[in-house]
């Protein structure tokens, strides 16, 4: 089966390419090819596996060729980040709401000329979450809580939750959407999320370097590890239509830590010196973000396919620790650390 | 100032003109120039009316013009109906997605270029409602209740809603959606729309008709006079953002009735020969679409804008006869009873 992960360069999507190309069978059925369509390259070993086949640039040029070409199943992971679409909002409609139109109408072009509907997981957010003066948010938002989302990013993740549902209505794609949670240990860098900084916080100390958290310790938000995420977008894909149990999104667990605890956990991985170069500085930008964004979240749909969220962020961070072990200066405070000792 | 209503010829946007035309101000300012865009061409006597300009075409057309002219006010009522919509996939999408947002983006274009936000009143639908395997709906769908629609038409109306709110929050319109209740009584023909039976059942028989219930006496639907429905529409208009409260939809004012109630009415208003003219004949097509729609709303937030439904349906009916009494043929039905009593 041939397998399209959009977005399939990125750290979530690399990572799934990679999880799948281990396991070789996808549904049952053998992988012999992946897509990964990226405005970038993948990483190398992705680049090297006869079974990857890379296609680079906006996901927007790459779907008139999809309207003639068999896809068994997609992952849509492609997306611009919340931070993006609120600077550049013709960026975010471009990018996340066309793109994804686009997308769908190609795999629909397909059903239309007599093919079988495409499987499509569609990575949408817990950004759609948000408060409104009409609708409480509830401290812990659940798979039926009303999306009032308070970001550009969050309104075109919901409206595509929305045309995910249709067209799976119509049988144009077997469609499912699912909300991820803020996935921390990213690597890397830095990037344009309101929420970098949940990666940053942790990152950058096992780095040996200093990190400037924007928001106060109590501040609060359901988060996820890469690999559950990308074991929620594998099971979602799995999932009988019975099992998955609606045409709406649903909630991928969520392990709901402050940054109290995210930081007690370093501490106890990493030691208490890794620990002190967090540095509070408030950024009201960042910080008034998040406040709008929910602080726990339940994945009750989830909890039925078997998922759950890692046990504790202690877990999360040896997760991040056993990746990061080949690369050059990652864990250079551990490093430090071990030195002190 | 200038005001534009979209679908401004059919028979909800008419009305709305000659109410507007007749008080000659809106927000406590002057009138001077209606706009009334439609692919039809609206009734005579708005034709003649010299503050009426027309503008016939698809609405997408007509939005690349928009960029540059000076719009105060937008009641944006154009749409593909529910039954056109699931016949036609991009047709539902080109009218009410499409067009939608390149009204948003004229009138943003205008606001990036200095002018202030204009107000917009988007009419979306109690279509959004329906039911989910993961979520039940309600008996009584409110505005806080989670939108799953069940039809294109319904989909599509809540994407717009949400593309309202987030062009509002940006500050590029100064956007409110209110959800209309099912319209009745409809004067002329039936349409595409499934919910077209909620009129035919009244008018048909008062023109001396026979019509065709396609569901059964015990169906309950929450519906609203043209009267009633045209008020709402301009209270949300004038509304402030505070009482508005909130950036999502709002539910117009609804008076729930069973078909049994709604004949009842007719018989109470025009006689059991009229109530005679209703047959039964179930159509499973429309029976289908109509099980999936809610049986009642609320509409709190429309009640603190002061705004309520009909006391009853017989008070709706007695809306239609006064219409009705220039149009040939329509009240036929009464005409015969009054010449057999």
């Amino acid at each position: 089966m041939k397998i399209l992960i959009t977005g399939g360069a990125g750290f979530v999507g690399a990572r799934l390419a990679r999880t799948l190309l281990q396991r070789g069978t996808l549904d049952g059925r053998g992988i012999s090819r992946i897509v990964l369509a990226d405005q970038a390259q993948p990483p190398a070993d992705l680049l090297n596996d006869a079974r990857v086949e890379v296609r680079v640039g906006p996901l927007l040029a790459h779907c008139e060729g999809l309207r003639d070409e068999a896809v068994d199943g997609v992952f849509h992971l492609a997306s611009a980040v919340s931070g993006e679409c609120e600077a550049d909002f013709d960026l975010g409609l471009r990018s996340n709401l066309d793109s994804t139109r686009a997308l769908l109408d190609a795999l629909r072009h397909r059903v239309n000329g007599g093919a079988a509907a495409a499987k499509l997981v569609f990575s949408s957010s817990v950004a759609v979450y948000g408060p409104d003066a009409a609708v409480a948010m509830p401290a812990t938002v659940t798979d039926t809580t009303l999306p009032t989302p308070q970001t550009s990013y969050g309104i075109q993740k919901h409206i595509c939750e929305h045309l995910v549902a249709d067209y799976t209505r119509k049988g144009y794609i077997d469609g499912r959407s699912a909300r991820l949670m803020t996935v921390t240990v990213r690597p890397g860098r830095p990037n344009g999320a309101a929420s970098s900084f949940f990666s940053g916080i942790i990152r950058e100390p096992l780095a040996g370097v200093e990190s400037v958290c924007p928001v106060g310790l109590e501040v609060a938000h359901p988060v996820s590890s890469p690999q559950r995420t990308v074991e929620g977008l594998i099971a979602v894909y799995e999932a009988s239509r019975e099992a998955y149990g609606g045409r709406t999104a649903l909630n991928l667990p969520a392990l709901n830590v402050t940054v109290a605890q995210m930081l007690a956990a370093l501490e106890e991985v990493a030691g208490p010196a890794v620990r002190a170069l967090v540095r509070f500085e408030r950024d009201e930008r960042i910080a008034g973000i998040v406040a709008n964004w929910p602080t726990a979240a339940r994945a009750d749909r989830a909890a039925r396919l078997g998922l759950l969220p890692e046990a504790n962020f202690a877990d999360i961070i040896r997760q991040y620790i056993a990746d990061s072990a080949n690369t050059p200066g990652a864990l250079a405070g551990l490093a430090g650390l071990a030195g002190q000792a």
